[in-house]
């Protein structure tokens, strides 16, 4: 755990940090990405999940519409750029150890890239996993 | 993307696979592990954060109690052990390209190690983070 996250965690409720010492301190994997947690701002379903770096990070703060790290294109991805589903920031957290993000966002359309509303369509049971939506 | 689930995605609802072959499929990093959100199935909060290896994952699925891999102490980390703070499994879910699972979860006391019920207390603002609870 980075020592910086642990000497706050006792601070009061209202505390607050320069978002610049924030940026710094984030627990970035070796690769530099974090991951990042999409979930509806008004049901709190869990659309999807992916991965950021910095420049995406800056970029989804100063515009307000959520922008990822690619893994696969190894390229910035601002989400809806060409699918038109945007992802309006709502609000976005980091949790005790800096180590994930979770944004609230409001969803133009499907998150899924199969046009399901989230990408978490395929539930486990005992002996199988099934499609549920 | 895994070509497996690349192979199902277009299948429809109540379609469903065996369980192993979903374990061997599933996206693991270079580490062997997968992310985990766990999600409180009441209030719908996202409360925590933390990864899984396939021991872990069948530890879960065959206690019903939250299991995962603890990257610092390189061990199984049965959630509650020494807390007291159980998870119990409601459902687990994985997405489309199989690289993140999501699992509801009644939550006996904190989540956080800070004894906050949701490890995610720290939220951006435009120039300053701040603790919220």
């Amino acid at each position: 755990m980075k020592a910086w996250f642990k000497s706050i965690e006792q601070q009061v409720t209202g505390s607050d940090f320069p978002l610049e010492k924030v940026l710094v301190e984030l627990n970035y994997a070796d690769d530099g990405l974090i991951p990042v947690i999409a979930q509806d701002t008004e049901t709190k379903e869990v659309l999807m999940f992916a991965w950021m770096n910095t420049d995406a990070l800056r970029d989804t703060l100063a515009t307000g519409k959520m922008c990822y790290w690619s893994r696969s294109r190894q390229a910035l991805w601002r989400k809806g750029e060409t699918s038109g589903h945007w992802q309006t920031l709502i609000s976005l957290k980091t949790d005790c150890d800096g180590d994930v993000l979770l944004a609230e966002i409001k969803q133009d359309g499907a998150a899924c890239h199969t046009d399901r509303k989230s990408c978490f369509y395929l539930e486990f049971g005992e002996t199988r996993v099934s499609i549920i939506k």
